[in-house]
Order: C-alpha cells, then structure tokens, then sequence
C-alpha cells in the first residue's frame, strides 16, 4: 500500500461524511496498492476504511506479490463472492462505491444491505489521482518526451499514396524504439474529411494533396501516459483550411495561457471556445476542450464548459480545441499540461507552427 | 435491429416480469442492432421495452449509421444524461439493468426514482447469447477453422532458445495472413513451470529440453472469437509429466462425450474433475472447467461445479480441463463445443494426441 495516497483518499472521503469505501477500478487499485490486475469479469476490490482495517478481495486465479501491506480476502469462481464481501463492509456506515462498480455486484449488496446506504464516492479517489506526486509528474514528463520524439518520426510516415492504416501500423514500432511500452491508446491517424471525426479510426484511405493529417496519439511508459495532437496539410493547404489551422492553434494558446492554480477549469474551455466562435467556428469544436490523464488515458475530470473545478498545482489535463468540418477537414491541437505554482508547464515540445508536409524539395 | 433477437430477449424479460431493459454492454448492443461503438467512459445504452418504444441513448460523439430501426436520444458530454434517459423509463415498473451497468449511472436513477425497482436482468439478454443462431454458428466455425491451422504455424515457432515473448509476438501477422481480423485475447504463451499459472502473461522466458509449451489462443473472424488451448512438450517429456498430459486430455474428451442437451453443465465439470482426481491431481485443477464464447472471448455461462443450467442446442462453450503444479509444468487442453440436437460438435480439429516437438529428425 502507498500510504500517502490512502490517507490523501481517506482524507477526501472524510470530508464527504464516508468512512469506507470499496474500490474496483484496477488502475486505481495500482496506484493505491502497485498491484496490477486484469480482473475481466471476476470482482478485483481493494476495501478502505478508516480505521485501517483494509481488505484485498481478490480471486484465487489473481497472481499478486506475496507482501502488499494489506490483508487479504480470497475467493474463487464458485464462491458467493458479494457475501464474503459483506461480512467485512461495516453495516452501520454508508459504503463509498467505485463509480465503476457494476450492478451485478452493486444490487447484491444492496439486497444483502451490506451497509447503511451506498454512494458513488469515486470522487475521493479520482480527485485524488488527479492532483500528481512529484514521482508521478516525472513519469508524466518521460512519457510525453517519447511522445514529442515519436511525432517528428510520424510526420516521415506521409508519403505520396499512404494509407492511414499503413502509417498508424508503424507507430508501435515507432514507440518502443524510443523507449516507450506500448500505446496508451490506439493512434487516430486521419487525412483530409476523416479528420473531421474527431473519433476516426484508421482506415484504407490515402493522403491526398490539401489532407490535413492528424494525428492523436500517445505511449505508455512506465504506467503513464502520454497524448498529443498534431495535424498537419499534405502538400498544399487552402486559404480556408489555413484559416480553420490558426483558429485552432490560437484557441490551444489562449487557453494554455489562462492555466494558474484557481483558474475554473470551465473558463479554460470557454477561452478557446470563445475564441473558436470569434472566427465563426463555434458550432464547428463539438467535444470539451480537454480531460484529465495519468495512469489511464481518460481519467476522471474535464476541461468542460460544465466543470466549475479549480485548477490545482500537480493536476494535469490536455488542452485539445478542434474544428471539424465534415466532408472537408479536421484540425485539432492537442497537448498536455501540468498545473504549475504560479501557472502551468507543458509537457509537450513539438511545434505547433503550421507544416506543411510532403512537399518537394 | 435485429428483431428475432430482440424479440427473444423480451421474451425471457417476461419470463423475469420484466416488460423493460436498460442495455449498456457495447457487444450485446452489436448483437441486437448491429451497431459497434466503443463509449470509453460515456453513457451508451439500447434501452427495450415490450411496447416496442425502443431508444438508443447515443453520445453526439458517436458515429452510429443512419438507419438503425431504432429510434436515436442524442446527448452530448454537457447534458444531465440520466435525466434525459429517466424521462423514457417507465417509473411504474421495475427496469431491468444491465449487469454491466456502472453505479454512476445506476445510483443517479435510483435517486431520480427512474423506475419501480431496479433488477439485474442481463440473464435475459446473456441467456438470448448463450445460444446461437444459425448464422453465428457459421461464424463460430470459421473462427475455430483458424485457429486450428494458426496452431500448426505456432508449434514450429518453438525453436532453441525462443522466448515466450518471441513466439507471441509472431502470432498476429500469423492470424492475419490466415485471414483472421486480430486477436480475440491477447495469447498465452508459458513455458515450464511458467504454464503452472493459468494467466501467464508471455514474458522473457526461454524454451527448455522437458518444458510443456502452452498456447491459450484465438482470434477474431466477423465478429466471432475462437478459444483453443493445446499443450506441447518440447524435445522430451518426464514419466510424471506423460501422466499429467494423459490425465488432462482423457479429462477433456471425457467430459466432451457426456455433452447432450439436458445435461447439467456442473456435471461436464463433474466428469473431468473426478477423472482428474482419480489420478491425484484434484487440488491442481484450479478453475472451473469453461465458459461460453460467442462475440466476446468471455460470455455469461460456465462450465463449472455449481451451474445446473442445461445444455442447449445452439450453445457454444470451452471444454479446458487443466492440472498446474506449481514451479515444475502446467497442462490445459481446450475445445470449443456446440451443442447439437444429439450430442455437441467440437469445433477445434487440431489433434489432442500428445506432440514433444523440436527433436532432432
């Protein structure tokens, strides 16, 4: 167990009035613990509470390290394994439960009124999480380095008649070459229209002079993630789409200038999109302006025009306006940033001058 | 939609008392309206009701065809999207949810008191999937037929001084060129006293003279998974170790003979457990005997000492006895069944007759 972190959620779960709470979300069940598991469908739950007596369900199919620093609970396939959990949870208390906890573990222990009530108490965790320690921040930073170094190599992969699926195959390649472990997400490459589904997958189609190319990817290195965006133009780029480019640049500045602890993270979303809608491209950025990420790639909190949440220093989210214009283009710029004492420092070092790519010479 | 199958999901609801559904698992909601969305963390969910005043509750960021024979309830990240489903749900009767459902989506229609009690009714839908169609069955058969010729091509990449690893990593271009669509799980690849524990993740491990050579594989094909476990020697194999392999593959052809519809599933487990312990090797047969496959590796439905569901015609399940001994070998051989009218189709060819290969000649 990482102590610091478990009094920092005990903490957080003291001040919503809970004592316990029963966490399911592998990620983090490792960043409590540093154990990791992939549980599919079998119940994986670390148990808190704040008197000490943690527990550690855990299935007899999970291989764990002997010494964890927390006792405990075994069960197997044929166990009733939300009974077991019951006789551990404190009746007289409400539970704190894992926002991911499903119904099928959540309406047993409701029938078995394991506690005096269940709430939805991820916020302990997730709020949390998303303030980093100073070793996290580091593996933040070495994650987002790969990241910078992989898009200057990505940029070479747009030659005259690639596909984007032929480009995004390279990636991994790519990524563990400089040192990453793997994808923290599987890379969006898209050129041209498709680039105005800010979800695209990969598919057959080729580049073609005027394409934007862009490109959403991220490794993993160390449990941490990284995640940019970069577009590019193909050879040539239109007045327009060069106008679309510089709105979306600009809205990513903007926004990142505004970052300094107190800062509501709505009014980052608003900075950029105000801007977007200055250009007359408002109904054109149709996602929030960034999430939070770390151990996982989405983590809970947003950069939304909803989210009333102040910045803090150690939280680190993405700044990632887009404009997308279907049938046409696609531009999005993405980075991240860490929420700095006196503003912010971002962890992405590649350019965001517009490049033109491919071009002779 | 897919009204034939939406149609038997109603049914089995009114078998529960049950005339509405909350569906929220992406492959269930693939299995009734042929729609494949990937939601991350957003709200995503087929709600049906036996008036036939379907809804799919759709984020704006999803791209979903144009005609889906449903009726579309958009929503975008900044909207209340439980109020916004709660004002389709009938609050005078029970809803079914989804076993999957999360509770930061449950607990919220709790508290909007969306419905007259709330019923993990995914047995409906996963019973529905337990049996296939006629047209899944063909599916289910393609998928198998590669990963029976993918296991001929794994054995020969066992060569001096591989690693697990190795081998894996050479296992997807080997299914694609097969005309598989990927991996339907990541493989299993374990060595020795490695294949001891029945998720070994593959890892820097080199192959011995005397090691067993597990492969828990399969792949995907349109949609449908396929699941084979085979058990190889490599060079030479101990006296102990023939016993072990001889117990586990008469387990699994035992237990293959006794499948016919109305059989209880606990008893197939039943029949390779006892031969298993007959031979002394009980307590080293440590999970249950298998599970249902279909659109997702995994599927409700198992082959274990406490499920007296019956055999059915249609279902398609894992047969994989095994027997682990802990720091010395580890053997699982796997099939894939479906049950026929009278008796059951084994879905894999490759042979169970036991292979030492990598010896000279």
């Amino acid at each position: 167990m990482n102590t610091s972190r478990t009094e920092r959620v005990l903490e957080a779960l003291r001040g919503m009035g809970l004592t316990q709470m029963l966490i399911v979300d592998p990620i983090s069940i490792y960043y409590l613990t540093g154990v990791r598991v992939e549980p599919f469908e079998r119940f994986y739950a670390l148990y808190i509470r704040a008197d000490g007596k943690h527990k550690f369900f855990l299935n007899r199919l999970f291989h764990v390290p002997e010494d964890v620093g927390v006792e405990k609970v075994w069960h197997t396939d044929t166990d009733p394994v939300m009974e077991i959990v019951a006789k551990y949870v404190d009746r007289e208390t409400p539970l704190g439960v894992d926002k991911d906890l499903k119904a099928r573990f959540l309406l047993p222990l409701m029938e078995l009124k394991a506690a005096k009530g269940f709430v939805n108490a991820s916020l302990a965790v997730d709020l949390t999480r998303g303030v980093k320690d100073e070793e996290e921040q580091q593996k933040m930073r070495a994650a987002s380095a790969i990241n910078d170094r992989a898009m200057a190599e990505f940029k070479k992969l747009i030659r005259e008649g690639v596909t984007e699926r032929e480009a995004a195959e390279q990636m991994l390649d790519i990524y563990l070459g400089l040192g990453a472990d793997g994808f923290s997400f599987e890379p969006l490459v898209a050129f041209g229209a498709n680039a105005a589904d800010p979800h695209h997958a990969p598919d057959d189609t080729p580049v073609c002079a005027g394409d934007s190319v862009l490109f959403d990817v991220g490794c993993i290195k160390d449990g941490y993630c990284s995640d940019m965006t970069r577009t590019f133009y193909y050879k040539e780029i239109s007045e327009e789409h060069r106008r679309v480019y510089e709105t979306v640049r600009r809205a990513n500045e903007a926004a990142i200038r505004r970052i300094r602890p107190g800062v509501p993270l709505m009014e980052l979303d608003r900075t950029a999109r105000d801007l977007i809608s200055s250009e007359g491209y408002g109904e054109y950025f149709t996602h929030r302006l960034g999430h939070f990420i770390g151990l996982s790639e989405h983590e809970y909190g947003d950069v939304s025009s909803v989210n009333a949440q102040k910045a803090e220093p150690g939280m680190i989210f993405s700044i990632e306006p887009g404009i997308y214009l279907g049938g046409d283009t696609g531009v999005r710029v993405e980075d991240l940033v860490l929420v700095t004492e006196d503003g912010c420092e971002v962890l992405n070092h590649y350019p965001k001058k517009l490049e033109i790519i491919g071009q002779e010479g």
